[in-house]
């Protein structure tokens, strides 16, 4: 991702990009300060946690904390936004593969989705636990975001129906409902480091739903 | 299930048999009961609920409540029961049936679990977000329960993959938690009287599932 093109420019980047006009350090203090909210909340609940807490993880004093955060609703907000952009990239990034069919879309996405899913099981988990506790309008950004790339599955399921590859008397958004159920419960269930490997998780998944929604 | 045979006779059929040797009346209490304190937990939170709340909601009074209940706890567990007692029917049935294949079973199971869940949402809502706050013994029951139809499932997976029916080289585990990831999220987006009927979304979710574990 650190090698993004401009021309994808979202909200994070750009406010990271204003972060590197200073040093480069501000920039991986900002990343750490996200990667410890995420596990702290994930650990011990959103509720339970201060924006004290996350300073001591980081090591830094509480006031240094204030100069890449506004309150604990922004830190929380910034762990969603991470997963929005890492979702947003891999749907740009399969948007640009003109030469695939619908459903060979579908398998690049699936893929992706679950591969960056299980490598971020704590961001992820924060994220579906609690998105619904973030202030009402950032609830609306982030369920605004949610519905970019439910539309891209729900086109894509539309395409290949057009196609015949997909049968016509099924509910787009069922299916893409049905898709989705399967790929955003993997983190409930699924611990690294046992004998199915992230890769391998990615690839019975795709083949799981691909087959799933394919005609015979 | 009025025609549940007596040879599946579980924990909570006992329980009901024994309330039925006083009279028909106190059965059907008991059922409002039940219906009223998922609703209330559905609508309100489980920890913003009281037993009173209950009892207003059936308008009877709170000692009165006490000869169906012992405390809140008891009330969820009890709406968790009937969902497991009603799974348990569901897989019973599906065992019967000897002249099935493992993956017409599983077809046969999807539709029943998918049918069950779109008609009782409120009380699968309660079941997912609630379970964690029963009292630890009661949890680790509940825990037991679900096991042994996500075994069944996982049976029904490794008996087709002997018939190469199902790949081989997918992990049957991993496969059932597909499987239950799409159908167990049905809750969440599942809206009634719209266009797609429970019938409708069974048979959908059915093919989506059987198609995605079977073998090309």
């Amino acid at each position: 991702m650190a090698s993004k093109p401009k021309a994808t420019e979202t909200p994070a980047s750009r406010r990271r990009n204003g972060r590197e006009t200073r040093s480069a350090s501000p920039k991986k203090r900002e990343q750490e300060i996200i990667d410890a909210a995420a596990e702290i909340f994930h650990r011990q609940g959103y509720s339970d946690t201060s924006v004290q807490n996350v300073a001591d993880a980081v090591g830094i004093l509480k006031g240094s904390l204030y100069y890449y955060i506004d309150s604990k609703d922004d830190l929380l907000y910034r762990v969603l936004l991470e997963v929005h952009d890492a979702a947003h990239t891999i749907l740009e990034e399969v948007t640009a593969m003109d030469e695939l069919s619908p459903l060979e879309k579908l398998d690049a996405y699936v893929r992706r989705h679950v591969e960056y899913n299980t490598r971020n099981l704590t961001k992820i988990a924060v994220y579906y636990h609690d998105y619904k506790l973030l202030a009402p309008e950032r609830r609306a950004e982030i369920r605004r975001q949610r519905k970019l790339y439910e539309d891209f599955v729900v086109g894509l399921i539309g395409e290949a129906q057009q196609r015949g590859e997909i049968a016509a008397d099924l509910d787009p958004a069922v299916l893409s409902y049905c898709l989705f159920g399967a790929l955003n419960s993997v983190y409930t269930w699924y611990r690294p480091g046992g004998k199915v490997s992230p890769t391998q998780l990615a690839d019975t998944l795709a083949r799981f739903v691909i087959a799933g929604v394919r005609t015979d």
